[in-house]
């Protein structure tokens, strides 16, 4: 599943990919962080349910604001942010990460909302891009996580002012990311009261 | 704050203990789920902001399942277990930190509640220690976290009907374990809207 | 390139799969530690080189005492061992990593030698396998590293007296873990002097 | 031990410092890579022993090219470079690591060496810092690593042109990075051949 918030448009959607398996939802209604809100606990709920048996989760942009992502974090996932029109430079700091694959030193965007740290999310399992932003300040750019069975990549470009998805290069992080998060075929994880797999003292005693 | 649940004890307190600063959380009443289950929804926000503004959390044993480890792992942080007398040894995988301080190569405990893996957590960002039990099974039993300004620190044994929280090797992890989630001394995090702290072309230009 | 030796046979070589693209390195000839100290410096540089640029690495058993993997690691990769014909069982602790793909909750082993911590490595990057041995220790065994563009994968079972190398899901994973290292596909970092990408305050005053 | 690496002075010498009970070595004499050269291997090998075995390790600035650095992370240590007066802003990115303990959002440096992405380095074990450079790169500039029982910390700052030292900021982090990596109070690891703990199957048969 693809997250990602517009906060200028005006519908709200959850769109199936027949060719790819892949679900996008997009969330929105003038407002990003409203439209967070309005997504239901209960769906929530599933979407996390889901996560943990092994469904990909990518997060674009302000989708760190969304319900699902800060309760896979388990943090506020709150940061900094100015839209002023700047440069933002993305460096591969994982150089042999898949979703790195076949991007160069870093990807140049002319122009996009800046992200800043702090940003409280707990250190990533792997820290794939890091942002340089002509204002002052670096983000994390590129995180994944595994969550139970789920492979979850948080990827930080994608103002809806600017022409960021129309970029060749992070077409192919977030193709990569899609590759990367495939689920893993393994049955479900057994929880609860078990039988010992071996003899015990306290057993043969009795 | 220290977080642990009793299941036999049929009190339900917080002490604050004046000499360490520390707090020590006990919910109990016939069983720690239950008990989990009982502290209201409010408090658990309330201990988050905590952990997240800096202060450490200790949860023992069956702390595994309150409302608030899992509310800051974002995972069920379920487990396999069983009641069943059975020998635990709590091997050191990280030999050089603090948690494990004075301790040898392991620690026994002639009787223990045995959890297994899978353990549904985020891959910790320290494993200290790891346990072998007698009837087959290991466990991830002493797990550190940063989440925000707050150190987390979830250590295994505890069964309330054996003697291990007398056990002199397991008092001194746990000491260990509040010096080390001590809070550090550092502002709050500024986040939202912010200047540019370099001059932006597109400001120039305007 | 998959990295093992055997103590017993007295014949070295390397075997190009032109299959798979992988080449497999065998050292031996009665004794595995022996065996290591032959390989040359020269080589091991090469290796070394060839890892950093990106070619994946599985490094099975003993092979955690060969020169390349010591190299890589930066540390003794010193551990416990026993001959003594005991049962291992390797529990799966990252239930979504695609080296573990196909695996059930865990995998047993009649016979094998033990390996036991502590095991002087870094942190791995990603833990998917520890072992319980019925010895009473326990072993972190499949442990994944990223060195320079190059992936590492260190998977513990294959003593060369026991059908190790014929159960099916040990192959699975050694198979999975030929896929997980393949390398991915980006140009050579660039080091070295370079010149800057913006305009510098020093250089415009001048 | 503080390990760094001069390039204008012309001499080379190690200073204990009675109070602190640490080790300053500097390498100097014309050239910082041409001193680490001259440090003989045998000193290598026997500071990396120390470290194993619970040394703590501050390397800064070009120290990242020492033989001892090289040598515990595996890897080439290779980077970016410029000099060129320009600002550098480091980034707190682990709010609540002891390492940052009374440093605010950044500390800022007018004029720096500059050291850019990529940095061939293993991923850290704690990312601290993170740099941002006026010419437009970023750089991972505060990492810890634990190897054996040793706590190491880069720490990027301190081209030997530049005042950085007299930084009350970097002093402070450099003092935070001596009390953190402490030696733990834990007996040596032992290795080799062990008896089992526990009865064994195969044994009781014979």
């Amino acid at each position: 599943m693809i997250w990602r918030s517009d906060t200028r448009r005006s519908t709200k959607k959850s769109t199936a990919s027949p060719s790819s398996g892949w679900r996008i939802r997009t969330s929105s209604s003038g407002g990003g962080h409203k439209a967070h809100r309005e997504v239901s606990d209960e769906i929530v709920e599933r979407v996390h349910k889901r996560v943990l048996a092994g469904m990909g989760l990518i997060v674009l942009h302000s989708g760190h604001f969304s319900k699902i992502f800060k309760k896979l974090m388990g943090t506020t996932c709150n940061l900094k942010w100015r839209e002023a029109d700047e440069k933002e430079r993305l460096w591969v700091v994982s150089p042999g990460h898949p979703i790195a694959e076949g991007i160069g030193e870093y990807i140049e965007l002319e122009q996009e909302e800046m992200y800043g740290e702090s940003f409280e999310i707990p250190a990533p399992d792997e820290l794939v891009f890091v942002s340089w932003f002509e204002g002052g300040e670096v983000f994390r750019s590129g995180c994944t996580y595994t969550r139970g069975q789920g492979k979850i990549f948080y990827f930080r470009p994608g103002h809806e002012t600017y022409p960021t998805y129309y970029n060749e290069e992070i077409r192919k992080v977030i193709r990569n990311a899609v590759h990367w998060a495939a689920p893993t075929g393994r049955p479900a994880p057994l929880f609860g009261n078990r039988k010992p797999l071996e003899p015990l003292k306290s057993r043969q005693e009795a």
